[in-house]
């Protein structure tokens, strides 16, 4: 085999869909080698949100995801300073691990870095909270289509009216995203989901939007509108939207997080995700 | 403890709620002290629905029952002639021990008699199919409240336009139960019935009966109509009458089934048939 047909190979194993391991693409990205959403990358691994908090509001946004499971389900919470998260991989380092950050001042979006070595703190404490992606792979290799797959678009993503349970500075409404499904798709979907607790797991709702306080499946909050046929059912599930939008709206003087859809790729595998 | 006090407590263990063991109820039934519905009865333990044909339409039936294993869930059938069921209950005597029973010639009810020794051939094929009792208790146990028990009514059952798999002489459409929930407690009601796929197992629809064929929930064909409030949803679970109405239609020259509500109390716990 030639040389560039090696390069070739690499490349190819480490791109969308590509069974590049978690580690190989971590290293990569923490060289400044991939800086754009990681959908698909190191197929059949767990992909997290990342929130990095001062101490202070730590503390009460630990006690915001325990109260708020489906929309906050931790994977791993670090020490104070810790920028190694050896319970999602022994290498990686939250500093330069994630390919694309976000750092809000006050609430504010102030810098999109590549890295946060230079802003590191002694107290600053790591949160990775699961995301649909994992529930979505379950989804798909049970047969199921996912519509907004398929349509190419962005999932919808809507604010209801039910509320958070409230941590210190940290409140909001519930937000949801919707998949819709003929009605046996549907209970297979509640099925599936349910081995998955750690990455949203069931959904929150079925059927008519309004019960949730959403007045029109075509306009979501966030998002795209994908298209729900007449002899199928809305499905919702809570969404990682919500402790962002918490987070917005509490202003704390500084946090990082991951940009959308530039992800941290974990060791995990979805499959071991599975409650039974 | 006077020997009257002795007597009321042995019945009030027996009777509905009670806590009598499932061999003491059928030993009172054995002897025809008991032949009415079961309801109730040796709570806990897992009721089932009989079906005796001869060997000839027991082959069709019982591919009949493998090809349809959502509203026809096999526990047990018999070798030709055998009358003990050892894995339902190690003293069982299917020709005593269900309170009454009803005797088929050529799809026609003939007698109703609570004994069918008398009736008892080498060739004579048991089947005991799960019922909807032992995932109603699961239910319960877990806080949901079921409309037709609340009501003090019979489960609204519906005939579909969902054709089953026939076998040999045995076709005929699914028949349905329907219990109303609001959404979270749908999904609930999926996630708990899931477990007990020996008894009718997952809903087979949510939402729109009339995506099943069904013209008006108000109108069940069997069982009574209970109310459903506009903020439910109407989830709909494969129903045991499936099997009784190709029995029906099949017209065998002879079938002896339980009658309605007059169940086998067998020795297995509702907890045990629970897939995880």
């Amino acid at each position: 085999m030639s040389e560039s047909a090696t390069a070739a190979d690499a490349l190819s194993a480490f791109g969308p869909g590509g069974t590049a391991s978690a580690a190989h693409v971590r290293s990569i990205i923490r060289k400044g080698g991939w800086t754009a959403h990681t959908s698909g990358l190191a197929n059949g691994h767990v992909q997290g949100n990342v929130v990095i908090l001062p101490v202070d509001q730590a503390n009460d946004f630990l006690r915001y995801c325990q109260r708020n499971p489906k929309p906050c389900p931790l994977l791993t919470v670090s020490e104070p300073g810790q920028a190694q998260l050896p319970a999602l991989g022994a290498d990686i380092d939250i500093r330069t691990d994630v390919p694309r950050y976000r750092v809000w001042r006050d609430g504010v979006l102030s810098a999109e870095p590549t890295d946060v070595r230079a802003l590191w703190r002694d107290d600053l404490v790591t949160f990775v909270i699961g995301c649909s992606f994992s529930f979505e792979e379950a989804l798909i290799e049970s047969g199921l289509r996912i519509r907004h797959i398929d349509q190419h678009r962005n999932v919808p993503m809507y604010r209801t009216s039910v509320a958070t349970e409230a941590a210190g500075p940290f409140k909001g409404p519930l937000v949801v995203t919707m998949r819709p499904f003929k009605a046996a798709d549907a209970i297979r979907a509640i099925q599936i989901t349910s081995r998955f607790p750690n990455v949203h797991g069931a959904p929150v709702h079925i059927g008519d939007p309004a019960l949730i306080g959403i007045a029109d499946l075509a306009h979501p909050d966030y998002g795209d509108a994908v298209d729900v046929m007449p002899d199928e059912i809305p499905v919702f599930w809570a969404c990682g939207v919500t402790p962002q939008a918490a987070l917005v709206q509490a202003r704390p003087a500084l946090c990082i997080t991951h940009a959308p859809g530039a992800m941290l790729i974990t060791d995990l595998l979805n499959h071991q995700l599975a409650s039974f």
